[in-house]
């Protein structure tokens, strides 16, 4: 006989999770808007809901419209009929692509919407726009809306169609479960966003993330405002668009997995109906080995390439002393210019080590007979050849700080890995900056952190008004060393809404607390636009267990989280097996989310006993609690993880854990009895956590250092606070 | 402050799991192959694993390894490359078809699988067949195989591309994690199935199921050896179809949701591929009100019709005397039999209450001019006209129980959803026929007592060998009153792979326990080809709640299971809402499980407590803590419950389950103390669990009964099994 059980722990707990459920908060919305006045009383959701659109025409609206009629009908669970009406100019009128768009979600989401005429001024929300937003998507456009929201009916106001879209969002979040049923709360909403550039960048190369994985995500970040999307589409490892003027590129360069045009027109489409813009980036001249593998003579060596599989700083780099190097450019920018019909062109530009230039003696005669100094100007020249191939196609350059040297075109624009620094002063210098130091994702810091990251801070605080207006956002990177498609969806989210806000809501929306309730719903929400960053890490655990029943295995994998980037990839050297792009990325720390929710909560907790002087039997009930599961999940999970190749590495970390529980008990104990702990005691405790707090597997134990502070704490040492991503 | 933590309870329960988990069973294959030998040690399943086909050419198969490999690919997390090989011939060879394939599945999935070549003879798997399948699979086709595993390699052969691709799903069960990685345990397997008509029915007019809703639920089709999706396409409620012909069959009577043809023919290539035939059945005479809606001609009554929003026996029926009738089903006939190739159409002809022909003077006046005495030969005669429709078109008849009437042609086959007798009785009769009675997937039963339900049992039992064959199989029937796209997968699964062990499996596979170990591991399994039976129940608890924090609701639903689809018609009809189909499905009862693996899991807890004269410590003290987390559990949800308006109706029922624990508890310690439980408390708690057993919000608390046994135990009373899905 088998019994596997889960359940909830002690009355205590749920009674304050309930006091203090999401639903409690006036408004849930993320980014938080600029001006929010709550009213009383809120709008019924029923199946009776229906939107009407007037206005200026634009078909994407009526697109939008009806997406967000099924996403309302599937987060309810409502069936929605008649939903969407079209009234422009006083004439009730169904518009074709409202009619196909209602009718292409209703079939293929099984979701029974319908649209129909309806008369004019019965409609739930009226959405009304004063004309239509550029056909592809522009930096600066007004993305402001209006939303009022009143117990009987709805109105949602914007100059063009992306604040539209961005007050549908706003709108869809209000809804929320409540004692009447589904409902949103009244509401009057002023919203603006506070950066025009607010940006995501995917790279593809690294590991190919395939096309449908990359839509679920522009909805995702749509649904928090975000405007665009920057795809890191050329690397070493990999080039991932299909090229018609140079077909080797692809063919010899992405193992097959790359993006076809078509595929790349739908997605431009998919992204600005979202009111998204797509960036795309081909690395150059360094990052570049994918194209040589195809294309040796673009190189500086002498070839020949194949894909690199491991990451780094390659010494290949393209041959800017070529002619032809610029003859093939041309073809291919202009090719892709036509694809992408972003205004802005990114052509990386980072990281070139000049190895191959310095043992190239063309290269060399070149350089002197330019007067080159060094392999600065040398790239110098190639940025500015390639700005003015760029130039010529009527589009903008952007790339990285690198590119950034004196007499560059005033048109480029910086987007800044190295920090506010040389964004301020490229800035100063007149020129245009992202910023993206601080938003790295794979540096798998809490949102809190990346949430404090400010662009117009630092040197850039200091800017005049005009210079920092050359600020014009920022973007998370996401770097695909150790992404999949399986989990790079709880590598994003739902750390980048918290980076959402930042760019969108004003300065002064700072509370981290908040934030982090905020972005619990938003997290919760986005599983329904079919995002996987919750689900996927379950379903990985599983695979690790040979079973669905992980309880034991995500005790752990919720106490922990995966080293960074570079530490994992050091850690691999070091132990003799390089990281590469064919190895599988299925451990724990794969999985394992970037930021877990229970460590966060136990933290605060832990920070909320010593604020109350470790005298709150209530909290320190529910930390016990806590700590009580810790220590005892080792001895279950010790058999699970004896059965699994994939789980062996595991048993140190669980071990680990198991102690940090026992010491985090005892040290209650002895706080509770108001006894100093003998120091044999805090000497072994202490040394154990230190070694806890070093990384095994790969992942560290993110609640070691609230143990800590319990454990100082019972040893009369001044308790620092513990490292909490935001204070209780 | 916010704490909410889940955990697995006492270390006992982890271990007893441990020890019994799937892992430690040696073959957990679903449907058991009819032949199994269990040899020593295992094939590495790792980076190099790759596939080599040889023996004869198809297509089908090519693609089928293709899928096979991004399924072992997407388990295990492991990136295959130069996977799969083609040798036939002696001549190491690539087709188009699985580079084209393999490719597809590389760029959609991002799994790194690539078609090479690699010597003859190193695959990993290679596998063998005779001849390829027909091109569109038919009844009786072999579909055996006999599927060899050694620490070394494997082998699979089979006669045709039938047994090859069932070989394959059964390698794919074997492949598990071990702590030396992925690994198939050493195995040697001969399997075919016991009848050759191993079907599933689902229906598409009640609520439409968008495609690929299908498609996934063809996936686990064949992952459990199905070999027949029967669609009821057609019904008061909706045409599903397009049809050119007529098209005002869709246009009118499907709300927009209908399947185009081509999604049909798209889904009979994919079906086709999984080794699946589609019947496509268009109900008739009855059932015909979506028909009347464009075509009220076709109709016995004066119309108008609208497409019914109820269910039911309604009194439309198509009119059997007039000659258009036929005229308009030759042409449609015509139509379907190009789009649906299979040798099989099924006209339905159930539930014809002839009210309608009652009232038409007439079709009166041509039942006398016919010498027909009542509706039944009325109804015959349709029938046999349509059967010869059907017929011209070289195809056989299906129908369910009422077209079987003395004189039919014997080409017609029986679908019976009245129950073995009139199966058998039909089989004397030189009939041929298909098991449905005891399948219907709406009644909520165990997955044991489908299981229990044996096609030749009962009158059949006695047929001789040659009636005995014309017994088909069977088909597990969903039928749609209650099912939406996002619970239809977990009203399918996994109970519908016991009914497939039925059919598939040697006659003696009878053990209940096993199957339920079986069962277990398929249906976790089940999730990686997306069947969503699992996490669509989670997702629907966190829209109740408004939240993905749904611990306390999951403690209630996976302790009670909805009502069959006939109580749940009459309680709403007695409440005066009678439930339409456009009402949302978005309750507690349209998401828990039909069936509760923690619920199972008590009652044969408390079978084994009571097998032990209850005097098991470990075993006690593992039910006190599921009793206790029920009885705690009240107080966590109340709050939760009367947050949402769907989730109101919980409140009696979450107090009944609290009241069951306690009541459990009071009942062992009665037993414990070795005291009889006093009359008064014996009388309340009898009373409180009668109550209790009676269905509340459209729920039955399952776990109930088992708790009725301890507080029987308790006073004395000699006590009867508990309902239990199986012996402990």
């Amino acid at each position: 006989m088998r019994i596997a059980l889960i359940f909830l722990l002690a009355s205590i707990f749920g009674a304050k999770a309930a006091a203090q459920s999401p639903q409690q908060e006036p408004i849930n919305v993320m980014p938080m808007p600029a001006n929010v006045q709550v009213g009383s009383g809120g709008l019924a959701i029923d199946g009776a809901f229906s939107v009407e659109l007037e206005g200026a025409k634009d078909a994407r609206l009526d697109r939008g419209a009806a997406r967000f009629i099924a996403n309302i009908s599937r987060e309810t669970g409502i069936p929605l009929s008649a939903a969407v009406a079209v009234h422009r100019g006083g004439e009730a009128r169904l518009s074709r692509d409202v009619q196909k768009m209602v009718k292409k979600e209703s079939r293929e989401t099984g979701t029974a919407i319908r649209a129909d005429i309806v008369p004019v001024g019965i409609a739930t929300l009226t959405v009304y726009i004063q004309q239509a937003a550029k056909p592809v998507p522009e930096l600066g456009e007004d993305e402001g809306y209006t939303l009022d929201v009143t117990p009987s009916r709805a109105t949602l106001t914007a100059t063009n169609t992306l604040g539209a879209l961005h007050g549908l969002e706003t709108f869809l979040q209000l809804v929320q479960s409540t004692p009447a049923g589904f409902a949103a709360p009244a509401v009057h909403i002023e919203d603006k966003p506070r950066f025009p550039w607010r940006g995501l960048m995917i790279d593809v190369s690294r590991h190919f993330i395939p096309i449908d994985v990359i839509k679920r995500n522009v909805d995702a970040m749509a649904a928090v405002k975000l405007n665009v999307l920057h795809l890191h589409l050329s690397d070493d490892q990999g080039f991932r668009v299909e090229s018609k003027e140079f077909p080797k590129l692809q063919e010899m360069g992405s193992d097959g997995n790359y993006f076809t045009q078509a595929e790349i027109r739908d997605l431009v489409e998919y992204a600005a109906d979202r009111g998204i813009r797509i960036v795309p980036e081909f690395d150059m001249p360094g990052h570049a080995t994918s194209w040589f593998t195809g294309y040796p003579e673009l190189s500086s060596g002498p070839g020949p390439y194949s894909i690199a599989r491991t990451w780094g700083v390659f010494d290949a780099a393209m041959d800017p002393t070529r002619e032809e190097t610029y003859k093939f450019l041309e073809r291919f920018i202009g090719e892709m210019s036509e694809l992408f019909p972003d205004r802005f062109f990114h052509m990386g530009g980072d990281e070139v080590n000049g190895k191959q230039w310095d043992a190239n003696p063309k290269i060399q005669a070149f350089m002197r007979a330019h007067g080159f100094k060094n392999n600065e100007a040398l790239q110098q020249y190639f940025t500015d050849r390639v700005q003015k191939i760029v130039a010529r196609r009527r589009k903008l350059t952007v790339g990285w700080d690198e590119i950034l040297v004196p007499g560059m075109s005033k048109d480029i624009v910086i987007q800044s890995w190295r920090g506010q620094a040389s964004l301020a002063e490229a800035a100063k210098q007149g020129y245009r900056g992202l910023l993206s130091s601080g938003y790295y994702l794979d540096s798998m810091a809490p949102a809190a952190q990346y949430y404090a990251v400010e662009p117009t801070s630092g040197d850039a605080a200091s800017l005049s008004g005009d210079e920092k207006s050359r600020i014009l956002g920022g973007e998370a990177c996401a770097w695909a060393e150790f992404l999949t498609p399986e989990n790079i969806d709880s590598r994003l989210w739902p750390r980048t809404a918290a980076i959402a806000e930042r760019f969108w809501s004003p300065a002064e929306t700072q509370d981290a607390e908040g934030m982090y309730r905020r972005l619990a719903s938003v997290s919760w929400r986005l599983e329904w636009l079919r995002v996987t960053h919750k689900s996927s890490y379950v379903a990985m655990l599983g695979r690790m267990a040979g079973t669905d029943d992980v309880a034991a295995l995500r005790v752990l994998g919720d106490a922990v989280r995966p080293v960074d980037l570079g530490t994992r990839q050091r850690t691999a050297r070091a132990a003799g097996v390089p990281a590469t792009s064919t190895m599988p990325l299925n451990r724990l720390v794969d999985a394992a989310p970037p930021e877990s929710e229970a460590a966060n909560d136990f933290t605060r907790a832990v920070n909320a006993l010593a604020a109350a002087n470790f005298k709150d039997a209530a909290l320190e009930a529910q930390i016990r609690l806590q700590l009580t599961s810790w220590r005892d999940n080792d001895a279950l999970l010790q058999p699970i993880l004896a059965r699994s190749a994939l789980l062996n590495e595991l048993a140190p970390v669980s071990q680990a854990l198991g102690s940090l529980g026992a010491a985090g008990l005892q040290a209650l104990d002895y706080l509770d009895k108001g006894e100093k702990a003998p120091d044999a005691w805090k000497t072994e405790a202490l040394g154990m956590i230190d070694q806890a707090k070093k990384p095994q597997a790969d992942l560290f134990i993110v609640v070691a250092p609230a143990v800590e502070m319990l454990v100082n704490a019972s040893i009369g040492a001044a308790p620092p606070a513990a490292q909490a991503p935001a204070k209780p």
